[in-house]
């Protein structure tokens, strides 16, 4: 009975362009891939995979010449923050966070948190992504369910704040000992490695600004003693890293300090990391921290970030959407065209001319899947298409207006795709997308439900968004 | 049978949100427009409209809430260079030139000019486009049949050079006579206005280091005698202002310089104008000349334009996406978003700090319309939805997870719309896509012409693209 189910479960891709984004950067013409449960058995080309596996209970799909790609990584999303999406746009830093996001974060329901993940979810889905790391937000548990129930992987994080000036009332400030216990080690013990393992519960540090020593200590602590990861927003504006010079004495910002109280270490995921000098640099090189790059928000909300510099000293620099209402896109297929777009642009201000040779495309499709595996350590199974590795992937239909002609696979990938390339996705060996379908949940009804939460928690917030135009 | 017929061409699209980028700025939350022939006869409040036009004669289209727009403008794009897309990617800008675009013009066909246009037409449609200004190119005779086809509203012109160095073989050095007489006169006589008005003739300067004084003098008076337009490249890169300071005895570039020769007027469409000091914004300002800001191709080639200084000053800027081997994608959608992110995040190089407000979602889609149709000297029929004007215009619906929820409408245009959501094109009062089908061509046939042309093209050019990875 058991190798007759096991025989059941296997499937094979043919006939498609395979790249693997393995160690060798192999790409096969005409590959296949088999799938046996959540795992993929074997890689190779179409022909000694179909003489080898095909039997009767297996079953086969032709990809007709389509590109499969192991499943995009988002390395930092805000999935609570979907709902909120359009209601900070053009605003300057201070009434975004203090009239917008902290009213909006602040009068959220778990209920909430849920739609607006499965929101998020789908558009994530859509967009390639099978992983993603969540930046903090509100209701894990609504996450969570969310999670699930969509198919996706993820480390989800609580956001955590001990201290800071200007918070809503409503929160209040939270004790270390509360964010410590409730926000970090009970949200481990109740959804760490749920969701048939798709689930990983991570620890979260808002920001510097709002965060005590002993808060960031005992963090540190904590994911040793958990052997988890730690997802901080770090160096994101000047004025930080000032914070931090006039509060903790030392001679640059977050970075320097991070280093000097040994937070700095391979289980730290920066978000950001925009305002980082040389010597910054090499402090998170040589500590092995990960880096998650968000174009998008980084040009609209904070500056450019040094990616080439990093990725020169051998940091792992990934990519991320940040949340709704900091991109507005939440599409790491948009993301790997901007990531391109901007560090080549980057160089006009550092040189007088744009490096069009900068970041090339196989560059940050590496940022966008084996990047994203080491930043969320997972890459022991995710990130590349290897014999041995969960069943995370991706169909793309590159035969449209958007990617033809297809004359360099690869930048096309990196330059060219669409989400509506994006055909179908499967996530542990489960279909989660098919032939642009979300399979797990009822697209239309969370559309439905979004609207109308988002409505209600705009109105019980008190937030107001002004026209631009006159509306009749 | 006069009154008849036109009675037979009227069509009512009610119950939509109509962004009108009218003078007044209005927004109907439910309006209605009347499309007679090829204009817009009314546009108020659903309720009137019907009262006062429905009829046993008129077709009636209920929008269901989705908005309608004013066909986006794309000022800048070389439609010959379609099927060169994905051959030049991170590639510095010598080898740009000389081993790939030079050799892949010069290769060129009438008939692959005709399918790249088509190709690259399709596109632009499934971007909301209805109008375009050819950034100069070859063959215009087979950017015309496509055009005319297709069902766009177009100003074309030919790539004209006269001078410099480097040119391939087989182009060899066009006289200056032949410019003006072949390029520009004989075409004008042959192609304006023709396809019921939708094709003009403009006059293309492909750049100053390929053009002699006397080939830029008589193409000044050239346009005078034809009341045309002049569509240029100008001062792309640093080299072209030190190039026009060592041969023509100005003190600064390229703009100086046609400030000197009085080619500075209404009717120059100066593509990129990325290198041009407060002097010369204040010259392009007071001559009234008309700038194409193309985002991505600005990030990836040749660097931030002073966009925001320029709208300052009241220059009329609109939006390009160039070429496929400069961009990829060629999606005013897309060139919108990336107009808000750069020129916010520009001010980080200028100021320390992004400017989150900096061109706001209201200017970036008055630069895709109004803007635009300004741009091509078209303004008194297109640009925006008035009664008068020519039916040129998009269905978006928002109803989707690339745009929900839909809080601010004009920032989610801008921010989160993505060509999925460009549902349905007219140009001329004439569908041209309808529920994404693009009506005039079989799109599936000019993706095999497409595929067949540029692979037989890069071979006819001697063009190979190195593989990027280990392809087996």
């Amino acid at each position: 009975m058991e190798t007759e189910k096991s025989r059941r479960s296997v499937t094979i891709l043919h006939n498609g362009m395979i790249v693997t984004m393995d160690p060798q950067d192999r790409v096969f013409k005409n590959g296949a891939i088999v799938v046996d449960g959540d795992k993929i058995i074997a890689i190779d080309q179409s022909a000694l995979i179909l003489r080898e596996f095909a039997g009767p209970d297996v079953e086969i799909i032709d990809l007709h010449g389509r590109i499969l790609l192991p499943g995009f990584i988002n390395t930092h999303v805000h999935t609570s923050q979907q709902l909120a999406r359009g209601i900070a746009d053009d605003v300057d830093l201070m009434t975004w966070l203090h009239k917008r996001i902290w009213p909006y974060e602040s009068n959220m329901t778990e209920e909430d948190s849920y739609i607006s993940t499965l929101l998020c979810g789908i558009e994530l889905i859509h967009s390639g992504v099978t992983c993603f790391a969540e930046a903090g937000g509100q209701h894990v548990s609504g996450m969570a369910r969310a999670v699930e129930l969509l198919g996706l992987r993820a480390c989800l994080v609580q956001s955590t704040m001990d201290s800071g000036q200007g918070l809503p009332e409503k929160w209040g400030v939270q004790s270390t000992d509360d964010c410590i216990q409730q926000s970090q080690k009970q949200l481990y013990k109740k959804h760490h490695n749920t969701a048939d393992g798709r689930i990983r519960i991570w620890l979260g540090i808002r920001q510097i600004m709002n965060a005590t020593d002993r808060l960031l200590l005992e963090t540190r602590d904590t994911a040793k003693e958990l052997k988890t990861g730690i997802h901080m927003h770090v160096a994101e504006i000047p004025y930080e890293n000032e914070f931090v010079m006039n509060t903790r004495e030392v001679d640059h910002g977050t970075v320097t300090y991070l280093e000097k109280i040994e937070l700095l270490q391979t289980n730290l995921l920066a978000a950001h990391s925009v305002w980082v000098n040389e010597t910054e640099i090499g402090f998170l090189s040589r500590a092995g921290v990960k880096v998650s790059h968000c174009p998008a928000a980084a040009m609209r909300m904070l500056g450019f970030a040094p990616i080439k510099e990093m990725l020169d000293v051998g940091i792992c620099v990934s990519l991320g959407t940040d949340g709704a209402p900091s991109n507005n896109r939440m599409s790491i297929v948009d993301e790997m065209y901007l990531a391109s777009l901007i560090n080549k642009g980057r160089e006009a201000y550092l040189k007088g001319t744009t490096d069009p040779t900068a970041l090339p495309a196989e560059t940050v499709l590496k940022m966008a899947t084996v990047n994203g595996a080491k930043s969320v350590l997972w890459d022991n199974e995710i990130g590349s298409l290897e014999v041995g590795k969960k069943a995370d992937m991706v169909i793309v239909n590159p035969f449209s207006w958007s990617m033809l002609p297809l004359h360099d696979c690869v930048s096309s990938l990196v330059y060219c795709m669409r989400t509506e390339n994006i055909e179908s996705v499967m996530c542990n060996g489960q279909w989660i997308m098919k032939d642009r379908n979300i399979l797990k949940v009822n697209e239309g009804e969370v559309f439905s439900l979004a609207k109308q939460a988002s409505s209600e928690l705009l109105k019980r917030a008190g937030i107001t968004i002004p026209s631009r135009m006159n509306v009749l």
